[in-house]
């Protein structure tokens, strides 16, 4: 039987877009729990890790993005083929992770010097991505199918307008065409109207 | 037919250890390369990321530590006995990278003000695992047998000083456990003389 799950975020994309995405991509219904800023202070001490998301299965809660991440894709057959896919898909979204660690010091830096240094590795790992993603006739990530891996790309590098320049076609093609998918289209559609799905 | 691992990485501890400590409980021979500091821009275009660790399985390689760790922790079947537990298992490591990206910036922070907010924030991460330490009654970090978490807990805490202070004692309890488990105890006898493991 299909779990209850209940997404718990702020009122905004964030840290929970990916798995926003998943859910989408795999058609799952969940329950969105919307929780405003002025009620955090007292929800955070009682969260796994005083962090949100948090995901409850069936009641139970779980936290960190990632890990929630790839649970959903593992439940929804879209963590990869084999054991060796799996782990280039884990390995991607962690290589993300470092990715928007580097992009992440753009907000704090005033050096300029250190913010050309800063931009040089972030189109660094631009281009490794694309260097994974135009060795793949597929057009995906990893394997022959979509995993959870473009899912938490394209969630992510949507979210984004400051690296467009140093993105390749390639990278570019695959974004436009996980947000193309009709399922996450409608997401795209919905989530503009913030729509708090319940489950009946 | 087990494969043939190598992994790649400097002359030190760092991030490979997590994997090292993997290897040495699943009493799996591995070959492991040292790449001296100068070799190392030559080699460097040539990795999946520019980045070490890099774990080759039977030539092939992979990067990203915490995606290999996961990978070897299902060949030796140390991931969790069931999803929920592999997702418990990996939320604990990604809350560990929290810990570890909060803990660094005390190397770069002058402020004496921003220090003390740091080291409470570090110390709120280990009182959250001590918390799902101390509620477990088999004095592990997820269901009732040693999983990778409570090695790569182990490989990482025990290389850190500067947060003794903080740690309950059933964290260091856990630590001291897994650091006497008679493979790792060999590991880390063998590591002091940096033993060259050749698979023959």
């Amino acid at each position: 039987m299909t779990p209850k799950y209940k997404l718990i975020y702020f009122n905004t994309y964030g840290r929970a877009e990916p798995l926003r995405y998943i859910f989408a991509y795999a058609g799952q219904d969940y329950v969105y729990e919307i929780i405003e800023k002025e009620n955090w202070p007292k929800l955070k001490p009682n969260t796994p890790y005083g962090q949100l998301p948090v995901l409850e299965v069936d009641g139970k809660p779980a936290a960190q993005t990632t890990a929630i991440a790839r649970y959903l894709a593992k439940q929804f057959n879209i963590q990869g083929k084999d054991d060796w896919e799996i782990l280039q898909a884990d390995s991607l979204v962690e290589a993300l992770a470092d990715y928007r660690a580097c992009a992440k010091r753009l907000y704090t830096e005033q050096n300029p010097e250190k913010i050309a240094e800063i931009k040089k590795e972030r189109a660094k790992y631009l281009e490794k991505f694309d260097t994974i993603l135009s060795s793949n006739p597929s057009g995906v990530l990893v394997g022959s199918e979509i995993t959870w891996a473009d899912l938490v790309f394209a969630a992510v590098l949507s979210g984004r307008q400051d690296d467009l320049e140093d993105r390749s076609t390639a990278l570019t093609n695959l974004i436009d065409k996980i947000n193309n998918i009709p399922n996450i289209k409608s997401w795209l559609q919905a989530r503009s109207m913030w729509i708090r799905k319940i489950i009946k």
